[in-house]
């Protein structure tokens, strides 16, 4: 069948004027680059935390990924088992083989997710200066895919922002501000450094199985001048354990989603969604390994993951 | 609708009669067993393998899944991107937030993969004498799912068989036996110990984009022998670069699949198909930083995966 | 991907030993003969039928499909509308062409649906002693596919068995019997002869969105003897307002759909179910021209329909 | 999930100025109107439909729609077979019942198809002055929904294009214009009239299985001209064996599908695209009762169908 598209974008009509001059590209790391912040990974930071393994414990940092997860907007998820053959029975072989197969229907922003460079703009530019007809196809984007990114293997560095504030979980709408980012790694004795994974940890994610209405209608989370203090940084990627990483609602009613702006789009910087946390931070706020190697789908706009923190 | 789900089971027949007594079950982990070799892990081998990062170089193991990747039988594979809205290029906020998200349907056992204990059996028998009765549901399964696995941490190891014998890529019916796995981990250096990940390159998986025909019509692999070989050493998991880890076709022409029986049915040892090699044994044949976070689909009875190996 | 196929049928054991014989194949309408009931159908039935149409009122047999539709076990219903383009408000031409398509994923066997004969069996066995090895492909079977039936244009009755009780809906369990079918054909003045399409008026279908639950969990509907009393008649097709034809629970608990077996594997005759009767017996039981076009998707076991009713 | 969505569209940024000044709405079914031209059928079309059944031959107009039928852009088919139960030859109940059931996923615009008002507009207005942000949701459309329509039940009219030009098959790019249709209507002696659905007959559907590639790069079909003829006439809906209805390409190499916003945006006439008219033509042109319901899938914005012909 892919051999009979037919050429429809022969027909587009002119381009919209391109995107006005902006402040935000071409990207530091070159007007062709298309990685990002992945950029700051280095062999050098790689053997430098593996030797943050200490005890060997290690950490999923991936939720499930079912039915029941809540999910944004209209995203849903079908899976189903298959016994092979025909139901009467059948084995194949001297050896009776019998076995499973299995098939799903996903969309890609389910459970634990990792937001490529590819899923958030402003005004239809994306990170590097990239329009979203330089890249987007319905089969799969043609730049950006998170199939095309090496494995991410560096430093992680978890901000207990719970712990910090001496409560279970934060509420909905609740700001992580700069200030408040930088007192807690002083506080914990992990300095954020270039190249670093920095995953929050508020408690919320508690809240999507007792609760995922509430869990979906907002969530605490980072403003701008708190993504812009960690871009400043130089980190690879920031997640949390709540489903958008962005303060919901925002204290500017008039914003949305703007960290995702602010580290997806103006700074490369990848975005992890739906970590699980509550592990991790049960045993401590000491820096770990982190090793992410997400499924390589082609095409890919975002990917359910489960990274892995090793201490 | 899951909650409307009729209670078909009611009706089933009472259970044909209990699997024939048999020589490979209750597990060496206990009856109750569901995870097999995974408990070989340990936190002491987490702590050895890590110390075996030298030069923080990373390799992603997993091979593109797409549209084109051939696959077994009728596993099937499709992807699209959607852009947010309804297409008049509205934008979100006083930020003119825009994003794109994406779906797909996959069969699970499409490129690089892990196959679960729900996946092969012996007469509709699996792993620790499970029938396949007690645990499939076509909504997934209820035991052995691959979202229900630790990540695995170990020490991997690489043979490089392809190398031994001084070709480029082994022939489709060529047995990897027990005799030349001894040899080539001897040649190596590389003994096979307790709770590693042992991964073989034969150069097979060259021709999934050359020759996607020639490819699935069969495969170098290993014999039973080889396969109960590597299960006495206590191995967590083997894996190669081709699609199906048994030797195809196989010796004895009245045995279909036999090393997934002795691997995951009888011994608990997962299995990794279709992995990339060819840079790993570019790099040499040094055991590594073996790391794999599965992404945990409920029910899941295989995974699409992208192990990463650290040197 | 289609043309990679393993041969893996290569691999299968030497059959089972046939079904045993039985004494209900082959088929009246020859060994060969793969459409069953079908064959009741003629153009001086069409013609006959035709004339059925005095007042030129139609009728949707077919309720809505959708994800709140109860539906008999795993099925499942996705459908996902999509804006042609990237989302940046794009037209094509200089008409300023815009466009949305539309994909879903579905069950075939949600809403109404016609069964066709490879949906049911005795012992895998299927019409006219088709072993279910004969016909099943995992993509789709390659015999008694509904995408392969003729449209069915003929003499509809509809017998309003929920009238003819005095009630507005029967309950589950409830059976209507051969001698009710007789009665209420007498009473109606609408004899069931060769070739018609048989529509039972039960009330059942109310239930689906008031309390889906309870819809699911048992149905009034049709006994073997109702079933047989028909089959004699030599009817193409029997539906109802009902999921399942059958009366669930059987009188006999440890019978399963009998009436599937009796109606589809016996005899070839295709069942409707969930037809949307309500309209149609608050115009009367005059008998109509009944006409259906399948949507004809290649090797599907059933299909979603919506017959049309003329009178 | 479905009662988890977030409120999205309280983000919407204030909607872009309404559309300009048009002149083709209101419609003139009234401004509310959401049916378009089904509003020209009638009880008395359906009996005079009805009496021109003459022979009882009946027609099916859908073609397969399957895994090798050309389909438009990035829209794809996947069907899957699944035999019930867990492999193991389960049966239930005493009457050993076995079945087997199916499921698909498949974009709506393959094969034969009705488009509905939800499908084509001018710059982002459909019908009636609807803006796409009226009706448009990635869960399905709220207006126009295919499944809201009622039968389409109405006489037809095949208006034999090829038999006309003494070809088998007209080329890519040839228009059917005005006065060709004229010419045929009256050569035929079947003038077309209010409530009718028109069938051209091109022979280009037989390029789909010999040459998909040619099939899909252009077709023969109307231009304006011919489509405003149409309008004029009053019909419900005009249809073709080819798979856009519009001559494509289109001799002013700058207007993109403007038959399908002349019938669909302007005047409500729904289009039939891909339908099989070799068996209609062959059988003459004698106008027919044309009957079409449409499985009524929930929010769906086109639909497969397979009207029938009867005459």
């Amino acid at each position: 069948m892919r051999a009979h598209l037919v050429p429809i974008l022969l027909f587009l009509a002119p381009a919209p004027g391109s995107a006005e001059e902006a402040d935000w590209y071409p990207a530091k790391y070159g007007a062709e680059d298309t990685l990002g912040a992945i950029n700051e990974l280095s062999p050098e930071g790689v053997v430098a935390a593996a030797k943050l393994v200490k005890t060997g414990r290690t950490f999923a940092l991936g939720v499930e990924t079912g039915r029941d997860t809540p999910a944004f907007g209209a995203r849903s998820f079908e899976l189903f088992a298959v016994a092979n053959g025909d139901g009467s029975g059948e084995t194949l072989g001297a050896n009776r083989a019998t076995f499973n197969d299995d098939w799903m229907l996903t969309w890609l922003g389910i459970g634990t997710q990792i937001d490529g460079l590819a899923h958030f703009g402003i005004d239809h530019v994306y990170y590097n200066g990239n329009r979203v007809q330089d890249f987007f196809a319905p089969t799969g984007v043609t730049k950006f895919a998170t199939h095309e990114l090496p494995p991410i293997v560096t430093r992680g560095v978890v901000l207990d922002v719970a712990g910090h504030r001496g409560v279970a979980r934060l509420e909905a709408g609740q700001v992580i501000s700069a200030d408040e980012l930088a007192a807690i790694a002083k506080r914990q004795g992990t300095p954020i450094g270039r190249g670093d994974v920095v995953v929050l940890h508020t408690g919320w994610q508690a809240l999507a199985g007792s609760d995922p209405d509430a869990f979906l209608a907002g969530e605490p989370g980072l403003d701008v001048d708190g993504a812009a203090w960690l871009a400043a940084r130089g980190v690879v990627a920031v997640g949390a354990d709540t489903w958008g990483l962005d303060v919901l609602p925002n204290p500017d009613p008039e914003q949305v989603f703007p960290v995702h702006q602010e580290l997806l789009t103006r700074h490369g910087i990848y975005i992890l969604e739906n970590l699980r946390t509550d592990e991790l931070v049960a045993g401590g706020t000491a820096p770990f390994l982190f090793v992410l190697g997400q499924p390589r789908f082609v095409g890919a706009v975002q990917m359910v993951v489960n990274p892995v923190a090793i201490r």
